[in-house]
């Protein structure tokens, strides 16, 4: 990911998000944004909102072939959440059908949890992103509540816990909500550069570019913004350029 | 599901997984599997194990019709946990193939996470069952947490905060995992009777049929205890008999 992000000198993860609809459209829709914003991205992050209507092995496998002839490593958001010998199965199905990293949910666990989704991942050279506090108002309910410290005295916020985790379980990402920047710095300070951080929700969510770049977003993850643009081009060339200017040298 | 146990006399989710293997024997093993083992059973849980690489809208569709045909409601496990959106329109594919209910995490919250789909399904007359302590050794570290009591002194368990919220929100089930069978008892005297307890992981999990039943499982989610079986009508007719012969009159 990040030889991509240099090479393309772009830190922007396209979300390849659609409203439910016409399953046929679907894949002609996906395959003129992927053509036209291409150049701008660094990754493309699929979601079930379009894997479900094609089918994996179906039309998503031509949006995953079109990605690798664009040099885009290619993301599955199925937030891996079941027992470990179902995660192990569904992660060897994304990676067989050329995805290069899935995202998973740290709540579930390591133990016949996401352990066998590590090891069949980094046996494979796949990545695992782990998700740390997600983007929607609800997340406080679970990413934000409060938990008894494990082996410690006192309280702890659950998203601390997991970018621990993240840190600890050697994962290749941390999704933060780029709509709580304040998490992100929070976040950082833990990760610090062992795990980069992946932000969803700029833009429709409501979450700004700047303040969750500062705050120490490595990617940002952008959906509806772009796909549902007038003009996806111009718009992913705004966001990607917008970044890269905050970013500036570092990049 | 509670007509569908009643005319089938039988308390028995058949789970359809299958280990990782060769695509198009899975359809036809699938099939093998419903048909030998359909008159035992009240429902049929299908997970990504069979969904990804048989393709929601290709291969699934035909094992959801045979589940219609012999009268069996159709649950999907896809554990959601996502972003509202992207919850709804997942759940909306999963309706329009034809499943009856899907699965889902209440650690992700309500607003903009769970709320549409509670509203998409129960608008259609489908149902949604909530994940409150799984069956594998890693739940402890998420499930089994303590966490700060919402609104309120002191800690409680995070099982617990699900057992709650999956009667506030009007749930149509609650997943408690058969490995558990106090964590089932404790449940039940949350959700008492409007909730019915769904629990996996009898047989190759290590689950208890007897002890899950007892401490108030109203559902038992059984696969590869069948699927994997030399022969699953057998099985298939032991577990339920069995579940039949604990629960007596109250059937």
């Amino acid at each position: 990911m990040e030889n991509s992000a240099k090479n393309k000198k772009s830190n922007i993860v396209l979300a390849l998000d659609f409203p439910y609809g016409n399953r046929n459209e679907l894949l002609i829709k996906a395959i003129k944004i992927l053509d036209e914003t291409h150049e701008f991205l660094c990754a493309v992050k699929i979601n079930r909102q379009l894997a479900l209507p094609l089918g994996l092995f179906n039309g998503l496998k031509k949006i995953l072939r079109l990605a690798k002839d664009y040099g885009l490593p290619a993301i599955m958001d199925c937030k891996i959440n079941d027992v470990g010998h179902t995660n192990e199965t569904i992660a060897k199905y994304y990676f067989e059908v050329g995805f290069d990293a899935v995202t998973a949910n740290p709540f579930v666990g390591w133990k016949e949890g996401l352990k066998p989704v590590f090891e069949i991942a980094h046996k494979n050279s796949k990545g695992v992103i782990l998700l740390v506090y997600m983007s929607h108002k609800g997340a406080n309910e679970g990413y934000g509540q409060m938990v008894k410290a494990p082996e410690a005295e006192g309280l702890v916020s659950q998203y601390q816990i997991f970018a621990r985790k993240a840190v600890e379980w050697n994962a290749d990402g941390a999704v933060v909500g780029a709509t709580y920047s304040k998490k992100i710095a929070e976040i950082k300070k833990i990760v610090k550069d062992k795990v980069p951080i992946y932000s969803p929700g700029i833009g429709i969510q409501g979450g700004k570019i700047e303040e969750a770049v500062k705050a120490g977003a490595n990617f940002l993850i952008v959906g509806r913004t772009i796909t549902l643009a007038k003009n996806p081009a111009k718009t992913a060339k705004e966001v990607r350029d917008t970044v890269n200017s905050i970013l500036g040298d570092t990049l």
